[in-house]
C-alpha cells in the first residue's frame, strides 16, 4: 500500500496558506492532566517522601519501602556500563566524548569566564558567570528511554562546573535500563533516584529528607512530566517544554535519493506526531525520493509509526530555487535543518533561525543525534525564532558586578537623582546623593 | 510612631526556620485573572485588531476608531525628547549611552560571534548566533511607567542587532508618559502602539493586521499581562515573570547608617511587597541604622509604602561575621546585593547566587537601577540561583553548525548505527550506514 504525503508547490497561489496547514500544530493541554500534576506537586510539596514513596509504588507497580532504596548507588551504575558489549560500550564512551569536547569548546568561546573593565573615574562594571549548583534531569523510563539523551543532558552541566547532577528515571515494574545506567556512569552523573512523573519533578523542585532540591531540572518527559515541570518553573528553572521533533532537508536534487528518504524517515520513526519536509527546487527528484519511500517503507520495523508520521505530518514542497528554499526555512525554523547540497555553506549563511544545521550529504541527522558532539536537545515548533539549543550556558547564570568609585559616585549620583525624581522615587534619589560630596539640595 | 521591623540573630536556635519565614513568598495566582487573560488571549487570536481595539477603548476609556490611530510616530517621540529639560533629557542620554556601552561590552565578551572548529578528518563543528528578528517591549502606563526600563528592555534588544523594537505602553485615559517617549526615542524604538493589558500581549504574540508578530516579549506588566505572557510563553519567548523587587545588604558596620537606612528606603519604596534586609556582624551597628529608619522614615513621601514593606517583610539580621553574612546571601540568592564593607571584592568571591552585585560604599543600588550600565532587570524571588540579568544574549539564540565530511562519516556512522540500534531506532541507524563506503550489514 504506497504512501501518500501532502505535495506543495510554491508557485501554486494558496502556498502560504497551505503550508501554515502543514506547520499547524497545537499542544494539547489536557486540564485533567494539569490538575492532577498540580495534586501530585501540592501532595509532594507537604508530605514529601512518604508521597514520592506512594506514587512510586502506585505508578509503577513496586514495593519500595522507602524512597532511600530507589536510589542506585554508583557501583551499580559502574556496573551496567562494565556489562555492556564491548562494541556498544566504547560507541557510547566516543559519543560522551565528543560530545563533551564540543560543549567544552563552548564554554570557552561563549563568555563562561565573565569580562569586567574599569572606567577613567576607577569604575569597575562587569558580569561574573557561575556554574548552577545542583540540577535535576529527568530520563523517561520504558520504550522512550534514550541512552543519548542522558550524556546530551548530563555533559553540558558537568561541563559547566555544576557540583551535582541528580538523575531520575522511573523504572515501571521495576526494570532498569542498563544502557541508561551506563551512560549517567559514563556522563558523571553524581546521583540516581528510580522515580518518575510528577512526583519525581516534585521531589526535585522542592526536596525531600532524602531527594535535594535542586535550582533546574532539564529533560523530556510525559504530558504530566511537562504538566509537572511548568508549574514548578520559577521555584527553580526548567529546559523548554519540547514539542514533536521535525526534520525539514533543504536539497538541491543531487544527492542519493534513498539517503534523503531515510533522512526523513528517521525523524518520522520516532513518533506519529514527528514532521519531516522537503523542499527542493527539482520536481523529478522529489518524485525520486517519493518512490525510494515507498520502496523503502515495508524494510523498516517502524513502519507503522513512521507511516503515519509522514502522512499526517510530512510533506514534500517544490520550490523555485534554493533560495527560496532558504526563505522557507527562516519560516519553518525548524529543529533540525538538513542542507544536502553542493556548497552548503553558500546556504546555510543565509539561514537565521534554525536548531541545529546538518552541512552537506555526509551530515546526517542522526550523527548529530548521537556523536557529531553538539547537543541534541534543540528547540521545536519554531521556537528556534528565539532559543538555543541546550548547552552550557543553560546550566551558568550571571551576575552584574557594579564596584562605583567615590569619584564616579559624584557623575552618576546626580543622573541617578534627576532621573529617579522624574519617576516619583525620593529614597533612590536621596541614596545616590548621600554618596555625593557636596549634597544636593 | 516608630516602625517595627523583625530583627534575627544567626545564633538563635530556630534562626533557619526564622529566616525561611522572612523569605517565604507565594505568589499569588488569581484563577479569575488567569481566565479573564485566556479569555482575551484567545479573542485576539480569532478577531485580531477588533478585539485589541475594544479592549483597549474599554480598558484604558478612549474612544480610538483604529488600532492604527493608536500607533505613536517617531515625529512624536522625538517631540516628546525635545520638550524635556535640558537637564533630565542629558540624564536619560548619559544613562542610555552608559547602558548601550556596558551591553556593547556584553555582546562582545559573551561568544556573540559564535565559534567553530575543524576536526583532523575534515569535520567543522561550530555555533552560529544570530538575533532575535522582532521584539516587543510591554511598558507599564500609569503610576509604575518607568523610563529607566524602556532603556534597560529596548537597549540590549538593539545591541544584539534586533531588527525590529515594538514597544506597548497604555494609556488610561489617554495619558501618555511624556519621558516614557522620549526613552523609546534614546534608546531606538521602532514603533510604539498605546495598547497594554492581555490583549497587547496577544497582539504581539500572534500579530494583527497592524501589530507585528513579535517573536519575543520583555518587560513587566500587571497580573494580567504576566498571566497572558505566561499563557503565550512557546509561541514567543518571554522573559521571567518578575516577582517583588528585593535589596540585601551585607554591611560590615564601617557605613554611614544614613546611607543604608536610605539604600534599604530605596527598595521598600517601590511596592509594599518589596523585601529589604540588612545583614550585619555588628549589633551596635544595627541598632544605629535602625535608628536613622526611623529617624528619616517621616521625611520621605512614600513614607507608608516603605512602612509597610519593613514592617511585613523587611528583616534586620545579626551574624557571627561577614562569613556567615556571604553564607546568608548565598542561600537568599537576592535580585540586589549591596556588600557596603571594606575590601568588598573579599566578600563578592565567596558570592554564588544574586543578580547583581554592588560592592563597596559607594556603589547603591539606586546608580545601578539607572546608570551604572547594567541592565536593572534583573531575577527575583531566589531565582537567581539559576537564572541572570536581561542582556544581549536574551535577544540572541544560537544554532548549532555540523558540518561532516565524508571521511568522518566513516567513523560517526558506525558509532550512531550502533547506538541507535541501542535504542531500536533503525532509521536512524541506516541513515547513518548510507554514508558509509562499505554498507554495514
Amino acid at each position: 500500500m504506497s504512501i501518500t504525503i501532502r505535495k506543495l508547490d510554491s508557485a501554486m497561489p494558496d502556498f502560504n496558506a497551505q503550508l501554515r496547514a502543514v506547520l499547524a500544530f497545537e499542544a494539547s493541554e489536557d486540564d485533567a492532566i494539569d490538575q492532577a500534576a498540580a495534586r501530585i506537586l501540592a501532595d509532594v510539596k507537604a508530605r514529601g517522601d512518604a508521597a514520592v514513596l506512594e506514587y512510586t509504588n502506585r505508578f509503577d507497580r513496586l514495593n519500595a519501602g522507602s524512597v532511600a532504596t530507589l536510589e542506585i548507588g554508583q557501583q551499580e551504575l559502574q556496573a551496567a556500563l562494565a556489562g555492556l558489549s564491548p562494541t556498544r560500550r566504547d560507541a557510547l564512551q566516543t559519543a560522551a566524548d565528543r560530545v563533551r569536547a564540543y560543549h567544552q569548546r563552548q564554554k570557552a568561546e561563549c563568555g563562561s569566564d565573565g569580562f569586567s573593565y574599569t572606567e577613567a573615574d576607577g569604575n569597575v562594571l562587569g558580569q561574573k558567570v557561575t556554574p548552577l549548583d545542583r540540577v535535576g534531569i529527568y530520563v523517561p523510563g520504558g520504550k522512550a528511554a534514550y541512552p543519548s539523551s542522558v550524556l546530551m543532558n548530563a555533559i553540558p552541566a558537568k561541563v559547566a562546573g555544576v557540583q551535582e547532577v541528580i538523575m531520575v528515571v522511573p523504572t515501571p515494574d521495576g526494570v532498569k535500563n542498563e544502557l541508561v545506567l551506563a551512560a549517567a556512569a559514563i556522563a558523571g552523573v553524581d546521583r540516581v533516584f528510580t522515580i518518575g512523573g510528577a512526583q519525581a519533578v516534585a521531589a526535585l523542585a522542592y526536596g525531600t529528607a532524602t531527594v535535594p532540591q535542586v535550582d533546574k531540572i532539564v529533560g523530556p518527559g510525559n504530558a504530566y512530566v511537562a504538566a509537572a515541570k511548568r508549574r514548578v518553573f520559577g521555584t527553580v528553572g526548567i529546559d523548554m517544554i519540547a514539542g514533536p521533533s521535525e526534520i525539514l532537508v533543504l536539497c538541491d536534487g543531487t544527492t542519493d535519493p534513498d539517503w534523503i528518504a531515510m533522512d526523513l524517515f528517521s525523524q518520522a520513526e520516532h513518533d506519529e506526531l514527528a514532521q519531516s519536509i522537503l523542499v527542493c527546487p527539482d520536481p523529478a527528484y522529489i518524485a525520486q525520493v517519493e518512490a525510494s519511500i515507498n520502496r523503502q517503507l515495508p524494510l523498516m520495523p517502524r513502519h507503522e509509526v513512521i507511516r503515519t508520521s509522514l502522512t499526517n505530518r510530512g510533506a514534500l514542497i517544490s520550490v523555485r530555487d534554493m533560495d527560496q528554499a532558504c526563505d522557507i526555512a527562516n519560516l519553518i525554523a525548524a529543529e533540525h535543518l538538513e542542507i544536502s547540497a553542493a556548497d552548503p555553506q553558500r546556504w546555510a549563511d543565509r539561514i537565521r533561525h534554525a536548531g541545529a544545521m546538518f552541512l552537506g550529504r555526509f551530515s546526517s541527522e542522526s550523527l548529530g543525534d548521537y556523536c557529531a558532539g553538539p547537543n541534541h536537545v534543540l528547540p521545536t515548533s519554531r521556537t528556534a525564532r528565539f532559543s538555543s539549543p541546550l548547552g552550557v550556558y543553560d546550566f551558568q547564570k550571571r551576575s552584574s558586578m557594579i564596584h562605583i568609585s567615590e569619584a564616579g559616585a559624584q557623575t552618576l549620583g546626580k543622573i541617578a537623582a534627576e532621573l529617579a525624581y522624574g519617576e516619583g522615587l525620593q529614597a533612590h534619589a536621596r541614596s545616590a546623593e548621600y554618596r555625593l560630596k557636596e549634597p544636593a539640595k
